[in-house]
Formats: C-alpha cells, structure tokens, sequence
C-alpha cells in the first residue's frame, strides 16, 4: 500500500555514502571509515570473570527492568568520575544513563526542539546528531570555527541573528570528525554567551578521555551559572561499545523531564550491561584499561601521520589531533572525496566524505579518517593506497 | 534558568500514581504492581555457560558496535518463530531488532504520527503506549471492546468519522491490562476494516507465548493482504526483560524506515544481549523454559483467582486470564481504586489503579492485578488484605 508516514520522515533517507559503505565490510578492504574502537583491547579475560560474578551475586536483579533512571552505584561512579576528571559537580540524581550518548542526543531533541527551532553546530560536526535532531524539525546554524573552537564573535552574532536558537551541540575534545579541540578559553566564551542568551548548551564528550598528550581540561559545565549546560558521555570508547551505556549530566529538573521522556521512549537501558559495567568498575582498574587504550591510538595516530607526511601530496592539508579516533583531510578544492572513495575502493581502502558532515552542505573536498580500528600495519598500508589515489588525481 | 521545553513537553509530566508506587519498591510491601517477570524463573545457571561460551567465541565481535537492524541470526530465529508459532511469512529482513518493544512503539510514532493524528486503541490499554504516542502530539480514540477484542461496527463507524486516524494499537493476547484476548474472527474484521481504510494495524504481543490453557491463535498479520500489519515481540517475557531485547517486523519498504529512523535515535541494540540470546537459543531448549514460565505463572493465577473467588465481596467483578501477566478487577462505580490503593499501602500491599490506562480518563473504579512476580505465598496474603480493604469499604 502507499504509506503515509509522518512529514518529518521526508528528510529521512538512506545516503549514498551509507550505501557505498556497506562495501566496506568485506574483510579484503582497509577501513578508515567507522568511528570504531579497537577490539583488541577489549578486556574480554576480564569480563568472563566480571559476568560470572554478576550472575552469581545479582542474577535475579541484573537479568530483571530497572529503574529508567539506571542503576544507581553507576550512576555515582560517573558523577564522580566527571567531577574528577572534569570539575564538575555533579550528583548521582543529576545522572541519566542512555542507550549509548546517541539516545541521549535523541532525547535532547524530544524534551527541547520544536519544528522551527535553531540548533548551533560546529562546521562540520558528528553526523549521527545531525540525523537526530533533524526528526524534530529543527534548523542547523553552522558555526563558523577555528583550531581552539567556535568563534565567540560569531557566536554572539548569530545569537543576536536567530530568535529562535535553542540548543548549541559542542564536542570540545577530539571532535568528531577533526578531531580538534577547543581552548578552555573558548569554552568559557561558549558558556558565557549561551547565558547572555538563555540557551541550552549540549556538550558531547565521548572522546575526552583519550588524550595522548597535552593537558586535560576541564568540562564547559565549570562556567555554568544558571543551569544551562548539559553533558554527555559514554563507556563505549574507553570500555565496550557493545554495551550501549551512555549518560548525561544536568541539573536534577532537566534530568526529571529526560527520565519521563525515557520512559516512553524505551523504558530503561539494559541491566546486564549496567551491572557488569559497574562489577568490572569496581574489580579492575579503570584508569590502566585507559592508560592501555591511549598508548596503543597513539602509536597508531602517529604511524598515520608519519605516512601522511610521508605520502600525501602537495596541496592536502590535515589536523593532527592530540587524542580520539580521528583526523581530518583537506583536498584541493576541485577534487570531490565522494570521487577519491569510489578510487580508493578500488584500492580495497575506506575511509568517509566529509561533505555529510556539514548539514547545510558543500565541502566535498574532505575526508575523515579513523585510526583506532585498524592495526598500525593496515594504518601504514591503507594510507600509502589513499596516497596513490591522491598523487593520481593530483598528478 | 527558565527552560523553554518542546511544546510535546506540556503533556508529560510525573503521576501521582507512580510517586506513590515507589513506596512499593520497599521489601515489606507485597506488590502486583509492576508487569514484571518471576526472576526465580531467570535462567541464571545456563547464562554462566552462555556468557562465557559468547566471550570465548565472539568477545571482539559481541562486545563492538554492530548494525542497526541487528544481528542476523537472531533476527533470522525471530522470523521462523513468529512463522511456526503465529502463521505469519516474514523474512529476517523483515525484522528490525529493537530497545524491548517499547522502543518498537517509540519508533512507529515517529515514523507514523503528525501531530493531530488520530491513535485508535482498546479501551483500556498499554500506559507506556500511550506515554509514547502521546509525545507525537497524537489523539486517542478508545475502541468499544468486548471480551472478544474491538468491535467491528464501532471500528467501522470510528473509522469513517475521523479522516485523521493513522494507527490502530492492539495488544490481542492477555492484553495489558485486562488479560483479555481477542477470537480469530475479530482480528481478521480488525484488518479487513483498517485495509479498507489504509490504516496501519500495529499488533503488540508480549505475553502471547505465556498461554496456560486453550488454543494459540495466528497473528493478525495472516490477515494482512496490502502490508498494512506490523508486529511487535520481545524477549523480556519468555526470557529476560534484562537485555532489552524485542523487535518489530513489517514490510521491508516500512522496516527499512525504522532501520533510517533508529539509527539517528540510539545507532543500534546492545550486541552482547543479542550474542548472548542467540547463544542460548542454540544451545538450550527454549520450548522447555517457556513451559516452565508457563507452569509457574498458571498455579499463580490459579491460587490469585481462587482466593478472590473466595474473599472478594459481591459487586467486585474480574477478568479469569488464561495466560500473560494481568488480571483486572472492576470495583462498584462509587469506588476509587486510587482511593483503595492508600488504604492498601497502610496493609502492605499494592497494584496499580485502572483510570492511567484510559487515554481520556474515567474509569477510577478498576484496577490492574500483576500474578507473575510474587510468590504463591505472598499472592494469597496479597489479595486477602486486598480483599479486607474492599470489604471495609462495601460493607
């Protein structure tokens, strides 16, 4: 029959890039194209003694629904884990555990957006809180944005220019996809000006932890004064994504308005991965498992960027990120990266075009690259193919 | 700050009924409350062998991001359950793996309703339905339903008068929260009429495979000749609600809308449940738990429905469920079962008042009566005190 689905599915549908991507998973290709971590260092000795235990101690209650609001001694642990890490200060009431930070982003446009309203973004920003919150009808404003973050003058313009901004969506440390991240100062500037207008600032942080030098900075949250930033986080990159056990932070009356709307929305995340989480929290040394995350992608950022220097021609310019999973490319600006992958699939290597990363369009001559998921052996080939491709189209 | 929510937000807010249902969650109070499983029946002994059979196996695989419509195998065992079991013809690629299906509920509000759509559903029905439809800015229209399902006159007539109806939300089998069931006759009128007038057909079965006695019905989808039925299902009753695992299945042209839709919502279901179920299911007799379930929660509703049949005082009146989860009790009209609730927290013991499971009110003289999770012994002290409460009041 001819469905009538809802008018905001209009703007939904399957991209090319997708399509193309799917091609990928074939083991013969080299791929830079998912934002995954490596298997690798997944602690899987660990968990079959963290699983046996949950099941021998809490078999009735982590196999059984929840609370929407989540396991409680996990929810403190990440409160406290934040305020550490980040200075902030928050309680476990002021935790929510998601379904990954992507069900929390969702659920940031349910409780916050109406058709119509203006979402501030960084150019270019994470693809997947595009697609989020754009079912909610919203506008994206890019933000125009240098190596330490969003440009204040900007910022005030545009918020002086749009009456109907609503939500500022940040990723300060290794943002996906430069992986750039901002000065304190800036965030500061963020958080001060988003006061001035009364608007919501979401900021996402799934990478921060991986930081291969320089000095971890505190959360935009430090600067709150009214309540108005809220945090998200997640164990899928420094654990397991598989879990999909995400959270965000806020002040308690924004929380409560999430827990109901999570509710409706899937009634809670999955125990077993809150409880086997917290049992390997509480047995094993969180901070080494890091420690032993950050020194094997940053062995692999610098394979990639010795080969980049290396290999790439004249003319592509790219970040070279401090922490994360990812770097930026930057072709000459006839070349279109949508082309250079059709090539480089030829080459059996993947990686993504940038140009999806933009909501507003344009920007066809960049490319992400990961270089978590690959081993530095495929890291030095994979680059030296993309290399070819390349040299060939610059030639 | 003054927060500027979404205007969907206007509609949620906290009941009063679930503030004074946290007080049930301390240990004296013996609750049939909530919809939840017997965890004694949790096969907690056989997941040690899973978990750690999945981690050998699969630890790089089960613990990574994996894709959105979910891991195949499992969706290729759902399709042949739900062929064998309910006559239905999917095809694995015609099942999205979901968050519980209450997340399958969430997304077809998304995919379906604009505000001011038109939501048809039994009368009573799922609370956590409504909650989510609701956020879509949709209306609801209670369908006259007698203990064999909706009645077709009154669909037929409700259908003609609103051009804006959408969705038709039935739950056939011991329904929540009547434990009533519809006859084969009605669901094939059900999607007779709604073909008529190309309206979606959305057939929620949780507890379907929970029969005690009398003859498995097909699905309402055998009926469907235009592909206008799609079917929910979950692991979290003939299993473990733990891993939020269910599933919708439909049309392809229609799943592949959820596949679009679920991806920018929570990227995907958490992979080790799916390994982990899947382990199971081939590995261990699923038929033999499912008996087990069934036998324990019979004897329960037998000892529940015995002991009303004794104590309850004349001019109380309950549904006799011949499986699922629920009975349903109707007081005297003068009767406020909010009202019996206090009195019944004062005797420690506690349900959840009917008038939350009618979409546009009333109805404050029903209650909703969970057997499965209290033991034998606490379900006949449960109702006796429950019983002295009513006396109290008819007497």
């Amino acid at each position: 029959m001819q469905y009538t689905y809802a008018k905001r599915m209009q703007d939904v549908r399957a991209s090319e890039i997708r399509e193309l991507l799917k091609l990928t998973e074939s083991p013969e290709i080299i791929s830079f194209s998912g934002g995954l971590p490596s298997p690798d260092l997944f602690p899987v000795e660990d968990l079959k003694e963290v699983s046996l235990s949950v099941l021998e101690n809490s078999g009735r209650t982590s196999l059984q629904y929840t609370t929407t609001e989540g396991f409680e001694p996990l929810r403190r642990w990440v409160a406290e884990r934040m305020n550490t890490r980040l200075g902030t200060s928050f309680s476990a009431d002021e935790i929510l555990l998601t379904h990954g930070s992507q069900q929390a982003i969702d659920l940031t446009g349910k409780v916050f957006l109406d058709e119509g309203d203006v979402v501030l973004c960084e150019s270019p920003t994470y693809l997947a809180a595009l697609s989020a919150f754009r079912l909610f009808g919203c506008r994206f404003v890019e933000m125009p944005t240098d190596d330490d973050g969003m440009i204040p003058e900007s910022l005030e313009e545009i918020l002086r220019a749009e009456p109907r901004a609503k939500l500022i969506y940040t990723i300060p440390e290794f943002q996906n996809p430069t992986g750039r991240s901002w000065s304190l100062a800036r965030k500061e500037s963020l958080v001060r000006i988003a006061t001035e207008h009364k608007v919501v600032v979401l900021e996402d942080n799934p990478y921060g932890e991986l930081r291969f030098e320089g000095e971890s900075l505190p959360s935009a949250a430090t600067f709150d004064t009214i309540g108005n930033v809220l945090c998200l986080g997640t164990f899928s990159k420094i654990f397991c994504p598989g879990y999909r056990i995400g959270w965000i932070a806020g002040p308690r009356e924004v929380i409560d308005k999430y827990v109901l709307v999570k509710q409706g929305t899937d009634l809670q995340c999955n125990t077993v991965g809150q409880y086997q989480i917290m049992e390997y929290l509480n047995t094993r040394d969180i901070n080494q498992h890091i420690e032993r995350i950050r020194a094997d992608y940053r062995v692999k950022r610098d394979i990639m960027l010795e080969t980049m220097d290396e290999l790439f021609p004249d003319g592509v310019s790219y970040t070279r990120p401090q922490g994360g999973l990812f770097a930026w490319v930057t072709l000459p600006e006839h070349l279109d990266a949508r082309k250079i992958l059709v090539e480089c699939l030829e080459e059996k290597v993947a990686f993504v075009p940038g140009g999806s990363f933009f909501p507003n369009g344009g920007h066809q001559n960049t490319m992400r690259i990961n270089f978590s998921y690959a081993t530095t052996e495929e890291l030095r080939e994979g680059i030296a193919r993309i290399a070819r491709v390349l040299r060939r189209n610059l030639g």
